[in-house]
């Protein structure tokens, strides 16, 4: 494959990888709900919690975060795609910038994202699984 | 999709996987490296750990959390299995049996498996993604 083949290829689950985080950084319930396929297959693994099976306790799950959250940064790095047909697996590290007693919070999670093609072509998420790597704090990163 | 169906689509998926943990309990290298694909989109992300991506990454961090081990008793629970193509996402929970200073300790791990069938027919892992859910030890479960 060529390195524009590629990019042609990757950009669309890319993207669906972005927007997926950007709605989560912005709070934004709409715009997460726009990322999932929305039936009983989606699955959702946040970091230290059960899995959540279908799309009903997938969606109430980020109801919640996101009325309980009031600032968050999260930006993915690293991000790998692996293609099996209509599905893409994306890995990539979620880099999550938050503030806790006035300290910059700096901490990663290991992030699995599987997207699906809808027959609309568009690339949705049908299960995510985030998982703690380690936190690094220090009042120096309080500035940034 | 009628319930013997099921079973004749899902069973060959579930013994995949439940030879992934088999292989792991087992202590036994070869068995793990015979369940999973061998090539470079293969991802491992153990709980706590950076992605691992590559079979040649992958199969070394087995060679050496085996080598590391010396008891190991881990049975999955909850298996929910879910398909598109030729790909099948398995979910489920890691129970985790070890011994710690005389007292048994069980922990749970939320467990991704993604297998993906093969030109012959069999099912093999492309992706393993776990995460810690919690750990509860007693001195009354180590007789267990």
């Amino acid at each position: 494959m060529s390195s524009s083949e590629e990019t042609a290829v990757h950009g669309p689950v890319l993207r669906a990888n972005t927007d997926f985080y950007h709605a989560f950084e912005s709070l934004d319930f709409d715009a997460m709900c726009a990322v999932w396929a929305k039936d009983a297959s989606v699955v959702c693994v946040h970091p230290g919690w059960p899995p959540l099976v279908g799309w009903v306790e997938v969606r109430e799950s980020w109801r919640s975060i996101i009325a309980g959250t009031d600032y968050m940064r999260i930006r993915p790095s690293h991000e790998q795609v692996f293609f099996e047909d209509t599905v893409a697996r994306v890995i990539c590290i979620e880099n999550i910038y938050t503030v806790q007693q006035g300290m910059a919070v700096h901490s990663q999670v290991a992030g699995t994202n599987v997207f699906r093609q809808g027959e609309d072509g568009e690339w949705r998420l049908v299960q995510h699984h985030g998982s703690p790597m380690g936190t690094s704090a220090g009042p120096e990163q309080a500035e940034g």
